[in-house]
């Protein structure tokens, strides 16, 4: 790296567990010289940095499904990036990684740094950033979660929660592919507009909006709810639970209604419907599917090509901007996949 | 029925939908004559009659997997009776069945009353009242619920709720069957004996008189949980999801401690752990089961001769003490299967 002694690595770290809603101030600024890879490492300059609702889990003590991120570490990201110097024969200067690099201009990975890189294929099957939707790990736990625990069958009703949400926007589209009837539930017009005009749903219903969310979803579903696709939790599950089928499934993805409690926040008031529904719930995170990976990429990447999976992004230049950007998650303000630009992609 | 113009048919019908917990004046004490068979028909004379949790479901008027009883209707009950009279060619007089005759005296079954009678085999394969047991529904919702929705593994921690109960008590007997460490949840001192000192299970929690749930369950279920039998869902589900392993199932089989709600209850405020542990929660009810039924009577009726599976009965005397008999399974006050003996076994 001798060719690159002025270069500094910005970097965000956790100053502390949030309480509540993320603040700047639970991420502290540093300035660090760009570290030099040992032998077996790889120095990876980040281009894009994936911001998920799972941020908000790993910033909280919480009992998780990965080590929660402790104060002074830097904050844990999902990211693509180029290799910029390697102590690894399995990497080259110029190949194009994902990885958990973390909110960092650069990062050491590989080696014992417990951190494993993703070689992308080359060429790519797509733009660059689709890596971090359809064909990352959102797109994969659109692919598993609605498939694999779901189970749809055509004809089925499929409702999905944060319907024009990176996962969201993918699972409405992978369950119209597969014949089922897909009512998405979203945070505003324009994003229903999105999801059934462009995307293809069967219907939206804009939550905040509706005077009756249990009314919306028993117009919309007039033939009841076979799979809901769980994102949010909180009173749009208990609304969906008010009308779901004999043996209807849940997969839980994802509960982001209730990651910025500062009080316990009580499950469904409707959950003696699984009872009585004999519904299934089932909890899953995408990292239970790592060796079924090819199946999901080879499916996805055929349907990108044959125009039938649309995606949408949301990009923020810069990676001083991440501490705000992660907010539009929670604010509904963000339409399909939110990323961060953190670098330019290599010519 | 020349012969029996004197009878008079006892019943108790529905007169309101409880308000809280289950009161006398729910119930309206009726007398009529007995009736009789018309074609097709079958009178039925009531030996035992079953009392169930889902008794009081069926009483209420929430969204449930049968229709309610209405005002005014004798109230459903699972029954063990003695044919008395036949005008249809499948049974004859001292048949013993089983089936839904309700609360009262005499029955009119088969034919077009959409009541469905069942033969019970001759000779018995142990005491008629078992039929309501460990032979019965009670005994079958075990075997199902436990085997076939929880999937037990041999070496795995199985917590189970309720466990003095009817259903509870056969549970943690299978699951010690099929090699499982199995903990139990009862509500005295004298049920959490009886159940590891009779009936072999490895713990025991008195959930009434523990200080720390929590801890106890902690304690109990060293190597974390991998199945629960949930019959009563409230704050021993919470406690419950506190300390389950990765990947764990639920076996939703009631939701006693929301029975007698007036309010809207809460679900788990623990919810999310179904998401984190990738728990798979699901609800049954054992008609589901029916085309499989002659498995369990098997199984069952062979564990019972072996000494595997023991049983305990509580059985009241006299149909007139049933609208009191009915609240002992909402007060913990009744161990094993409650019964209310109607009138005597034929010699």
């Amino acid at each position: 790296m001798s060719d690159k002694p002025d270069k500094i690595n910005r970097q965000f770290r956790l100053a502390a567990h949030p309480v509540g809603q993320i603040k700047a101030s639970d991420f502290a600024y540093r300035e660090e010289p760009v570290p030099t890879p040992k032998a077996g490492e790889v120095l990876v300059r980040t281009i894009y940095l994936s911001l998920d609702p799972t941020n908000r889990i790993w910033m909280s003590e919480m009992d998780q499904y990965m080590p929660p991120v402790k104060i002074g570490e830097v904050m844990r990201g999902i990211n693509l990036g180029v290799v910029e110097a390697s102590e690894n024969p399995r990497f080259q200067p110029g190949d194009l990684v994902s990885g958990l690099l973390g909110w960092q201009d650069y990062a050491i990975a590989e080696g014992e740094t417990g951190i494993v890189l993703n070689k992308l294929p080359q060429p790519l099957l797509c733009p660059l950033s689709a890596y971090l939707g359809p064909l990352g790990l959102t797109g994969w736990t659109a692919y598993f979660g609605l498939l694999d625990v779901g189970q749809p069958k055509a004809g089925e009703t499929v409702v999905v929660s944060a319907a024009a949400g990176a996962v969201g926007s993918i699972v409405g589209q992978i369950a119209k592919i597969k014949g089922c009837r897909v009512v998405g539930i979203a945070g505003s017009d324009e994003k229903c507009r999105w999801i059934t005009e462009e995307l293809g749903f069967d219907a939206a219903i804009n939550y905040r909006t509706t005077a009756n969310l249990v009314e919306a979803i028993a117009a919309a579903c007039p033939n009841g709810i076979d799979l809901y696709f769980d994102n949010v939790g909180g009173q749009i599950l208990d609304a969906v639970l008010t009308q779901v089928n004999l043996f209807a499934r849940i997969s839980l993805c994802g509960l982001i209604s209730m990651y910025n409690a500062t009080e316990p926040v009580p499950g469904p008031y409707n959950y003696g419907q699984i009872l009585m529904k004999r519904v299934r719930v089932q909890g899953f995170i995408v990292t239970d599917y790592v060796n079924r990976l090819p199946e999901a990429i080879s499916a996805i990447a055929q349907w990108m090509k044959s125009g039938q999976i649309k995606y949408a992004e949301d990009i923020v230049e810069g990676l001083e901007n991440a501490p705000k950007a992660v907010l539009k998650l929670f604010d509904g303000s963000n339409t399909g996949k939110l990323i961060v630009k953190v670098s330019p992609e290599p010519r």
